[in-house]
C-alpha cells in the first residue's frame, strides 16, 4: 500500500480524531470523505465499497470490478469480494486485519448508504454507531491554500456561467433553455460537471429547491439563476435575479432587502465569530421588515468537496468560523405563488475581513 | 392529502408487502422509490426526509424549504421541519400519528444516508432495523407498460447518443472530447440528463468503471463505449467497442466471445429461469475460452427508476424472471494494462423470446 503523503497526512489527523472521540473504527463509503483521505473514489452504486480506518491502521473493502482501478488511483490494495460471493467475508476479513472486534464505537459515513449501513452494523457488532460527520468536518471545513485555489477558479467560472444563463433570458425562453446555456458555458470552461442548475421564473422562484422546467419566460417575471458546478472536485455556488422588464415596487423592496441581508451576513463571517452571528446578522434584516416567515431556509452551508458541508450557518450553529473555511451567504424571501428572490455568494473566513469567491455585481439584473 | 391514482395504488401494494413480511414501518428517502411512490422527490440533500408507511397511512417528513414543492408535486401535506428546529420533532410528531412505537421492525431505504438512517433508529427505537430493497422490488422489478414504452424510448436515444460518440471517435481525440459529443447527442434529444458516460480507450478499458480521461485516442485502440441517460426519470443503458484500425486476430477472437455470451445470455432470459440462469449461460461461454477470471463481473442488473436495480443477473440469484422485467445483458473480458471488452444490450422479459430495447447492431465499430 503506497498512500500519497497528503492521504498520509489525513488519515493521520482523522486517527487522531477518533482516539479523541472513543472512536474504534470509521467505515467511509465512496463519497467526498473518500476523495479526500484517498484522492479518488470509485463509482458509488449499490455494491458496498468501504474505506476501514482503525486508530492506526486502514483496509478497504472493494467490490472486484473496481479494484484495479482503486490501486491504480490510490496505492491502496483492496479486499476485493466478487458480485458472486458478495461482501460479507471481504469485510469479515478487513476487520479481522484491523483488530476490530465486537462492542466498539463504530462512525459511519454520513452519505454511506443505508444497505451498506446495516451490512457493517451486523458484522461489526458496535456497541453504538454514530455519523462520522463531525470527525469529517474537523478535518475537511478549513481549506489550504490550494484548495482555496480551486475554488476561486471554479466561483469564477459559475460567475460566468450566471451571465451566459441571465443573456439569455427574455420573454418565451424557457427555463430549461436557459439551464442548457448554462450548461454549454459550464462545459467550455472546462468543468467537469454541472452539479445543478435551477432557473425558477415568476412564481417557480418561491420553490428555493426548484430546478427548471419547459415554463416560458414571462414579461414581468423575477427569475432566480441558481447554479454550480464542480473542478476538480470542488463546487461552486451561485445565485443572481434576472427580471424581466421593469420591477414593481414591491419586487425592488424585496430585492433591497435581501441584498442587505446578503451583506449584513458576509460583514459578520469573521474569525472568532460564532456561525449562527452570520444567520443572525442576515436574518435580523429580513425579520424586522416583517418577512421573516418568508426566510425559509437557513443562511449558508459550507462548500468544498461537497456542495453543502459543514460549517452550517443555521441560527443554533455554535461553529466558530476560523480562517480557511467557506461557506455560502445566501438569503432569500419567497412569496408563494407569486416569486422569489436569494443572492447567494460564496465568503472566505480570513483574518480580517471575510474575502468573496463570486465575483459578480449584486445589483438586479433588469432585461 | 391528495395522492394521484398510480401513486395510491402502489403504496397500498407495499402495505400488502409489509404485512405480509411483518414490517411495521417503511421509510423511504427522496431517491428512486419515492420517485415511484409519489411520483416525485425533492432535491436529496443532507436534510432528512422521509415518507414514512405503516401498514394503513403514511406521513412525510419534510425540510421546510421543499415542502410547498412536495405539496404541490404530489399532493402529499408534510410535516414540516425547519433548519433552526432540526428534524427530531417533526419525526417523531410523524411517527406519533402513524401509532408506531417502539420494538417494531423498521425498513430502511436502500439508498438513504447513513445519517437519516442513525436518527430514524434512534427515534423509532426498533428491535430490528432491515433494508426494504425487497420489499421496493417486489412492486418495481416488473415493468408496466407505460414504463416499458418510456424505456424503449430512453434505449433509442442511447443508441443514437452512442453512435455520435463512435462517430468522433480518431486518434488525437480525447476521452472527453468523445464524452462532451455523446452529451451533446443526448441534450439535443431531450434527455433529462446524462447520466454516466465511459470512454474507456487502450489500458482505460480494462478498468469497467473508467469513467473518462483527457487520454488521446491512438490508432489500434479499443475503446469501450458505455453510456446511459435518462428520460421521465427511467434509465438507458448501453455498451458497443469501437476498434480504431484494423484488430488483432486475438482482440476479434475475444470479441467474438463476448458477443456469444452476449448472445447466449440473451437467449437464456426467459420467464420461468432463474436470474442465474442468464448469468451462468453468459459466463459458461468466457469460462470456457479459459477466460473467466477476467470476466469480474455478474452479468447484468435490473433497469427502471434506478439504472442498477433488481433483479440482479449474478451467479447466485434465485429471482424467477418473470414478463415484464428489464434488465441489461452484459458480458466483459478485461485484460489490466491492455484493453477490455462489453457488449451491452437492455432485454424485456416476455412471454415468449425476450425483447431487445437496444436496437444496435453488435458487431464491432472498426474506423
Amino acid at each position: 500500500m503506497i498512500l500519497s503523503n497528503v492521504s498520509a497526512e489525513r488519515l493521520s489527523r482523522l486517527q487522531k480524531q477518533m482516539a479523541h472521540a472513543g472512536v474504534d473504527v470509521v467505515a467511509i463509503a465512496p463519497t467526498a470523505n473518500m476523495r479526500y483521505l484517498l484522492g479518488f473514489a470509485p463509482l458509488a452504486d449499490e455494491r458496498p465499497c468501504a474505506l476501514l480506518v482503525s486508530r492506526d491502521d486502514i483496509r478497504m473493502m472493494v467490490p472486484e470490478l473496481n479494484a484495479d482501478q482503486v490501486e491504480a488511483r490510490t496505492g491502496v490494495t483492496g479486499i476485493r469480494w466478487t458480485d458472486a460471493a458478495g461482501p460479507r467475508q471481504a469485510l469479515a476479513e478487513a476487520l479481522g486485519e484491523l483488530g476490530i472486534t465486537p462492542g466498539g464505537v463504530l462512525a459511519a459515513d454520513d452519505a454511506m448508504r443505508a444497505d451498506a449501513l446495516l451490512l457493517l452494523q451486523e458484522i461489526v457488532s458496535p456497541k453504538k454507531t454514530m455519523a462520522a460527520g463531525e470527525l469529517m468536518a474537523a478535518l475537511r471545513m478549513r481549506k489550504s491554500e490550494a484548495e482555496l485555489e480551486v475554488m476561486a477558479r471554479a466561483a469564477a467560472m459559475a460567475d460566468a456561467a450566471l451571465m451566459a444563463g441571465a443573456d439569455v433570458c427574455r420573454p418565451g425562453v424557457t427555463e430549461r433553455e436557459v439551464a442548457e446555456q448554462i450548461a454549454t458555458s459550464f462545459r467550455s470552461q472546462g468543468a467537469d460537471q454541472v452539479d445543478f442548475t435551477i432557473v425558477g421564473s415568476g412564481p417557480n422562484g418561491a420553490f428555493p429547491h426548484h430546478e427548471f422546467s419547459d415554463r416560458r419566460l414571462e414579461a414581468g417575471d423575477m427569475v432566480i439563476i441558481d447554479l454550480g458546478a464542480t473542478l476538480n472536485g470542488y463546487h461552486s455556488d451561485v445565485t443572481r435575479v434576472v427580471h424581466l422588464g421593469e420591477p414593481s415596487a414591491e419586487e425592488r423592496a424585496i430585492y433591497e432587502l435581501v441584498l442587505e441581508a446578503n451583506r449584513r451576513g458576509r460583514q459578520a463571517a469573521v474569525a472568532g465569530a460564532y456561525a449562527r452571528d452570520v444567520d443572525r446578522a442576515a436574518r435580523k434584516v429580513i425579520e424586522e421588515a416583517g418577512y421573516g416567515p418568508q426566510f425559509i431556509h437557513r443562511t449558508g452551508h459550507g462548500m468544498g468537496l461537497e456542495v453543502h458541508e459543514p460549517p452550517w450557518i443555521t441560527s443554533e450553529s455554535n461553529t466558530v468560523l476560523e480562517p480557511g473555511m467557506v461557506f455560502s451567504v445566501e438569503p432569500g424571501i419567497y412569496l408563494p405563488g407569486r416569486f422569489g428572490v436569494r443572492i447567494e455568494d460564496i465568503v472566505v473566513v480570513t483574518e480580517g475581513e471575510s474575502r468573496c469567491l463570486t465575483g459578480l455585481d449584486r445589483a438586479m439584473i433588469i432585461k
